[in-house]
């Protein structure tokens, strides 16, 4: 029997095909340390890692066994792909699981800095309270207006259906020009990074994050916004310049942003927190016990797919 | 030149198509107080009314000029429309301009109650902070679930496309059955009020308000709704019973709320402010400077076209 270490504590509903045929390991608390797995990850053929440390190669040194390594994520910047793919180990991802629950919170995200969902609620919790006047304190619309997506997959096609349900015009920045059909359907229209940048009111970050896109949104990015624009990070957070951000903010160089990711998380840079032009998540875009539990099933299926090729696997490596 | 009496201090820029050719009088703080309204309103043949006061039979009985009253919103709940009626003065409100903005507030509100994006932002700005764990404070998924729709007009179908491409589905009520071509776009069932409030996930509020539907929404209609259902109001205050919903909410019989409206505004039952499951927003779905312009284009043709015919008017008396 496989040997599975799963360093998050899954609920046991996502993990049934695994049952009876494959030997699990649990943590005992919510998740385990990397030293923890460091300890433990010579006896496993299989590695379900978490994010609260790399899988790089002091783990897949030790992980002499290791056959697959089954992230629980549709991103894979936690694991050393490379040096993975160099020991002949396979790495798999989730990212049909993912899909909608992040482009959901990500336009949850766009309405909320946009129309001030966050700040309302806020605000008419303390003594200051929020004005009822017909202008004071109002948000800015997002109806007729331009989002700009920053990499157009899954995700962010998932959100553009939603924006353009919403009377919302799709630009999008891609390493690759998609398909005419598909720009079709969200009348979605491929510009530079620059243009993008320029001319978008809403500007949401879905691409990867590999070294390439590193501080991607940085203070030069931030300087060619519009001073109306909102900026919104589902993606991660070490794709922007976290400091440069804030400073944009309080200093009201754009207008507002949404981030449910962070450079340090689970640390959020102080000056974001006093800010009330932005609106905070705590990396919660897949956040519900169903998404969540959907996810699992993803996960098992990809290691259940992988040593039987009864279901199809999302491999990253070759 | 006929004289139109503002009750709120209105942009200039909403309102080119009376200039020169009415004689306005808006206010010099943000609306004027039924006093001064009651006060001067001999002198006027159009009344621009506000919601911080009714419009009743001592205010049109003074209004020994008026020929109509222009409403500034879409609902006329702050009229007393049969008087003007038997008085002979046309009463005007503004559905198309608000028509979007309120069903993007809306579906804003339900994604932030479902997917707990006011809650986030407070907690991570507390010593609390929130949990970073894969289960913990999650929040409900949206995507496959259900939303049931009271009152399916205009408003109610912005609405319903929204919920569609999020991948919800529609059930609604509504005094009349739609016609199966409207039904059909947005793939939803006509049901009874009882089946709706037992069987949606979400349920949202997009009636007007009526003396029918006062409290249509009280303690024996949120019995009947599930533990997981969220509840979103965008319509009028006077339609839910504020207190019987805080007692739901504190006990958990339903998971969450979102409220733009209340029963005493600009009041808010203490009870609501200190409850983490409800998203509250100071009656402001309409509340960015662009849609309120908008909204006092719409205002001023009416005006316009009451008189000059050269613009359709959206008359609410005959």
């Amino acid at each position: 029997m496989k040997k599975v270490l799963i360093a998050y504590r899954l609920l046991p509903e996502g993990l049934k095909d695994l049952e009876g045929k494959y030997d699990i390991t649990l943590p005992e608390r919510s998740y385990l340390r990397k030293e923890e797995v460091l300890e433990m990850i010579g006896d496993y053929e299989v590695l379900v890692p978490n994010f609260s440390f790399y899988t790089g190669q002091d783990i897949i040194d030790r992980g002499t066994k290791l056959e697959l390594i089954s992230n629980y994520g549709v991103g894979y910047n936690n694991i050393d792909v490379e040096y993975a793919t160099q020991k002949g180990i396979a790495v798999t991802n989730i990212p049909n699981s993912t899909r909608e629950p992040t482009a959901e919170f990500a336009f949850a995200l766009l309405l909320a800095a946009g129309r001030r969902i966050g700040y309302y609620d806020r605000k008419l919790r303390t003594d200051d309270g929020v004005s009822w006047g017909i202008y004071a304190e109002g948000g800015l619309a997002v109806f007729g207006k331009t989002l700009g997506i920053i990499g157009m997959g899954r995700i962010g096609q998932a959100l553009a259906r939603r924006a353009v349900a919403s009377g919302m015009h799709i630009i999008y920045h891609n390493r690759n020009r998609l398909d005419e059909t598909i720009e079709k359907k969200y009348d979605a229209r491929y510009v530079s990074l620059d243009e993008l940048l320029r001319t978008a009111d809403y500007i949401s970050l879905n691409a990867p994050s590999t070294p390439e896109t590193f501080h991607l949104i940085g203070e030069e990015e931030l300087a060619k916004m519009k001073p109306s624009a909102v900026f919104i990070n589902t993606a991660r957070g070490n794709m922007v310049d976290e400091k440069a951000l804030a400073r944009a903010l309080g200093k009201e160089k754009i207008a507002a942003a949404a981030l449910d990711v962070f450079e340090d998380e689970p640390n959020i840079l102080p000056e974001l927190l006093t800010l009330d032009n932005v609106v905070l998540a705590p990396h919660a875009a897949t956040k519900t016990r169903e998404y969540r539990i959907g996810m699992s099933i993803e996960m098992a299926r990809n290691i259940v797919g992988f040593y039987e090729k009864t279901f199809p696997v999302s491999r990253v490596n070759k």
